[in-house]
């Protein structure tokens, strides 16, 4: 009897299935030391718990993308093991901010199934929710992943393909309990820019750059318990290179926006994310940032932009996301859409 | 007056001598969150306060290896400064967990010594105990090293051999105050199988493989205030290599058995150790184990295995120990006897 | 309109101008457990919690130097983000211990200013003070750094050089709340000399070394939330190398110091420092130290040494400062003078 876990195949999965994920995970403030050394963000609420409490958080959160990555890692080893690729993400809401002492646990509804015409596989579309001790949900998000079949021979399932928002609601977006902006300390937080500043169309180009090695992807890659395999092992692909974690790089970016977008606090919502070309240890990696929209929101002097953000590996000055061929641009590694409340 | 430690020599041990190790350390949650980015660790406990809560324990642990480690660096700059080769482990038993907050000190006494034929060096037996910040005995184990002699013209102690068990014997295993397997959440934990489903001589390949970098090995070591130069130092051998500490080794195929042991949630004993092989960056270490015998214990739920842990440089997925010649086989880095605890 | 920083140049500085850096930053057990896997240190105050309860101290601190880090790092985007080269330290003064829960913020004011004669940079000397959440001084220094001016055209200010002294006089060394070194235990803290087994000219080779790898110094600068480039990016510098941030010697070389001074348990004030050559990766960093002066203090078996901290790229056993040119010797990465608290 075989005690491995192989992984789902492409044939294990169907329309309504629930996964409950193993391995629940504490958040410490070991996890946002870490992250500090791993990425370099400055963004004022994580970093400091008096600025925090400035803006009436009563505790002092983590990053949103630690809580988003120990939430993903979760459903690796049930829905992505054998993954030919990660195709995209929607909806992802952020719904409270998480806290040291906080311990995530997530399960995902299979939501759509559609199987590839070459037959060998198939599209698996989940919603995942990760929730906390109390049971209160601290995210949730659809994704979509190209799996391969155990059997090409198999029969094929009848396709459901979801509908997702293109991107979240600004009217649905969370505001954290007690989010209060009016007496934000823009000196503390290192930028004065506030809502109004930003232009929709306005991009930001982010300067600073960013070196990979292989020791640091690989340590952020475990503290989320995300065990896909190409990022450990040089003997996992055949050109014996360690892949970098998606969500390193969207990290990396994160942190690197910092320098034009550091009111940018809190990510309230990913509303689309797609890894355009692979990054390796030895690649630099640079930012930019385009505003895609504004709203308001109902809290205290809390504004939200909807904000492009694109990794590429080497400085991109001009900020092209799309080449002559309308595809991604060479160079272009990540292009994720996001909401983030900033200061009005 | 040299202020800095040379270490002691195979003359400067006599049977009985107690060597009280410097710097006391205190564990943390920094230490947790470093293990999980160091080692592709997920076991349900150390992972989570909540699992660890609801199988009985009144805090949240760490992995034993963590207070393993902390325990046995502290023994270097008295016992091993100066040593060959570490020969091997004996009858260690954790007596109760480790949690952040708790500061562990070590105290050694020497309970052997043979010189080598050579007249060169010889052979020191320690049992070493760890206790926390209350006198309360964490873990103790014996060890025995070869040591280099200052002076190879002294003249050779009484030879004094210990005798030590093969292996410790199930009615010493000591269960966490409170440990209670019988609600045990298996979809929690990642695997569905428990006590009753695995058979002695049973072996388990656990299938992933993690390639080694010098930034996470030195970390590691580091982090465990082991001092040993061969670990840090690309001058201190004639190679100019640096050699991964062994319990770097055991700690990564310890997380890598999760995937096929992940209800071996805690480590009660280590029986024997052998590092077989040096391990170095860029090697590429995999796992596989042998259930070598089953115990039950007095705590609810509670059953124990005794499992063979075997890394190797490159995956073998014959699973073989030995070579032809009957010594290890080539490519075995460790192998390694010891208890876990999992559920009936 | 761009929305980075562009970072201050000469011309922006002016004598009695405030700054109020950026992004508080708390301090966490994470920070404590990082420094330990970064740098080998062992000292017993901060490494065991229940030995700083026994020496007085009514909380758990972290080392010195990971205040100064935060604290220094906070400069960076404001200060030196435009400098050429940092020039010096002095008069910084530790006037109370920092904790995991602790949230530091600096500003400087900007004590002189002096253009170069070739008209394309400047010196700008500033004084720093970290706060913590409490508005308590927690560390202050000076610090000069030469600056590109924006314009070489640009008129050149009156020049004001401020006096600052040579080293911190031992009456001025802020000993902490309760300190009491009177039942200090040397079996602890790893070293059976005390104060007065150190004599004035004595010099110590602290003989043990370490490697540097890529990742160790850029997550250790990360930690700090310090940002400049040459740190982080291969193409930053025409060489394709990173530079390793100074601190990160710094801390390197205080570690080590532990063989040979583990019971200069407290670093009080850092008088003077002069990063003579850069450090990259591959390089392996070995210490010295000589003993500069003693002073006894009004707190109980407190007594106080001064003392020079050499690095060096290779283990130099003459213990050499100065070349025949009377310049830093070859290999001379780092020369410290520093203030530390030793039991009497």
């Amino acid at each position: 009897m075989a005690k491995t876990n192989p992984g789902n195949f492409f044939e294990d999965f169907h329309v309504g299935q629930v996964l409950e994920h193993a391995t629940p995970r504490t958040i410490t403030e070991g996890d946002r030391a870490l992250y500090g050394a791993i990425y370099p963000t400055r963004f004022a609420v994580p970093s400091s718990a008096a600025f925090a409490a400035s803006v009436g958080l009563a505790r002092h959160p983590v990053e949103e993308l630690v809580a988003f990555h120990v939430a993903f890692g979760k459903t690796v080893p049930d829905v992505s093991l054998n993954a030919v690729a990660n195709l995209g993400y929607a909806e992802c809401r952020f719904h409270r901010p998480v806290h040291p002492g906080d311990t995530l646990r997530t399960r995902s509804e299979v939501i759509g199934l559609k199987q590839n015409s070459n037959g060998r596989s198939g599209v698996v579309y989940v919603r995942s929710t990760a929730t906390d001790q109390e049971g209160r949900v601290a995210l949730d998000w659809a994704r979509w992943v190209m799996v391969h079949k155990r059997d090409p021979e198999s029969p094929a399932p009848e396709a459901v393909v979801p509908e997702l928002a293109p991107y979240v609601a600004a009217e649905d977006l969370v505001v954290p309990d007690g989010l209060d902006f009016t007496g934000y300390d823009t000196a503390a937080a290192g930028e004065p820019h506030r809502w109004a500043d930003y232009e929709v169309g306005e991009r930001i180009d982010h300067v600073d750059g960013v070196t990979l090695t292989e020791a640091e992807h690989m340590m952020a890659t475990r503290l989320w318990q995300n065990t896909a395999k190409v990022h450990f092992n040089t003997e996992a692909r055949p050109d014996g290179r360690r892949l970098v974690y998606g969500g390193h790089v969207i990290s990396l970016a994160r942190a690197l926006s910092f320098n034009g977008l550091a009111n940018a606090q809190l990510v309230a919502a990913i509303n689309a994310g797609a890894h355009t070309a692979p990054a390796f240890a030895g690649d630099t990696v640079y930012a930019w940032s385009e505003v895609l929209d504004k709203a308001e929101t109902a809290a205290p002097g809390v504004g939200a932009l909807r904000l492009r953000l694109v990794a590429t590996k080497g400085r991109d000055e001009s900020m092209t996301l799309r080449g002559e061929d309308g595809k991604h641009a060479a160079g272009v590694l990540l292009d994720l859409d996001y909401w983030a409340f900033v200061p009005r």
